[in-house]
């Protein structure tokens, strides 16, 4: 029987990776999020920092605007290097067990599977700028403003570069849901209910 | 005690009439759709089959071609007049009792709608051909899949004109939804279940 695999791309602040973690749990089976840096880490040697800030946030924009960039043998930059290696790993993870997976273009790399539930996380800027206040460092609602719009706009992207489709297109996903209106337990209920297809 | 309001955005030949129709059902809610043009045509007098046509799929590419627009005293073209009326009666409906409403830009209009759940309802391009061939006059797959262009075109451009969203974006609906992944009948549960949010 093929694994499950619930893929959740979400909003920064919008409480995803909470409803991911959560959904997981309700199903009995893995969350996969910060575990994936982890494993790029044993399987690249590079840094746990610069494997998060590049995971889902490059390439970054200096690439763009300066045009410099190390690339090894195989013409590959340290980047793109990085995103084939965390590419085999969520393959890896979804062969192995169901499974959630957060972020990554997950929902991207695991199109073709044939049992996989993409889900999109948004909420309202007002739900969003308070979360990040609460739990992401965003000290003021200035500070918190401006990593709203900084995050999405890298996630963004960093989705479009990899992927032949655009970050947060309605199209991409099985079911988006407004954590702000619907709140993050009915988005957990509505997530497990639609996963039922699979 | 405020009316619940559900709006229901849909592409062509996803279902989201059908769909629609279910929710309201098991609430025991009314559901408007071709009701309104019925309401409309009373109100101005103008047919059916132009209310229809302008209803959703106005203001014409013609009219944008040409420049030529038939204005009435009040500097409105018949097609606004008619999107002032339609949006009238779409403010009295949800005034009246809690209901379902079918496109129109009814997620617009009642955006400060205190209880209202925005929902679209989307799929994928051989559900939709399938749909079209089936119920909505699609004779072979070529035109079944002109229309699907066409009609959705249309929708968007008279979406993006009365209001000041883009039809499909995600970050206007509470929920959206993939009626192809997931089968109309779970699509139906969703949107009863995220509904009690109200």
């Amino acid at each position: 029987m093929e694994n499950k695999i619930i893929t959740i791309s979400r909003e920064f602040g919008s409480g995803g990776r909470y409803i991911g973690r959560l959904v997981a749990e309700k199903l009995g089976i893995p969350f996969y999020d910060k575990e994936i840096i982890a494993k790029v880490a044993k399987e690249t040697g590079l840094a746990h920092e610069y494997i998060e800030k590049k995971g889902e946030y490059s390439p970054s924009k200096s690439m763009f605007a300066y045009g410099f960039v190390v690339r090894n043998t195989m013409g590959e930059s340290l980047e793109d290097h990085l995103h084939a290696i965390q590419q085999k790993i969520i393959l890896e993870l979804a062969a192995e067990s169901s499974c959630v997976i957060i972020g990554r273009c997950a929902d991207y790399i695991l199109k073709d599977h044939p049992k996989r539930l993409n889900v999109f996380i948004h909420s309202t800027p007002e739900d969003k700028i308070k979360r990040i206040q609460t739990y992401l460092g965003g000290e003021n609602e200035a500070t918190a403003k401006r990593m709203m719009r900084d995050m999405d706009k890298k996630r963004s992207i960093n989705y479009n570069y990899y992927t032949d489709q655009k970050w947060g297109d309605v199209r991409n996903y099985s079911l988006s849901l407004n954590s702000g209106e619907l709140g993050c337990d009915r988005c957990v209920d509505l997530i497990v209910h639609a996963s039922e297809v699979l």
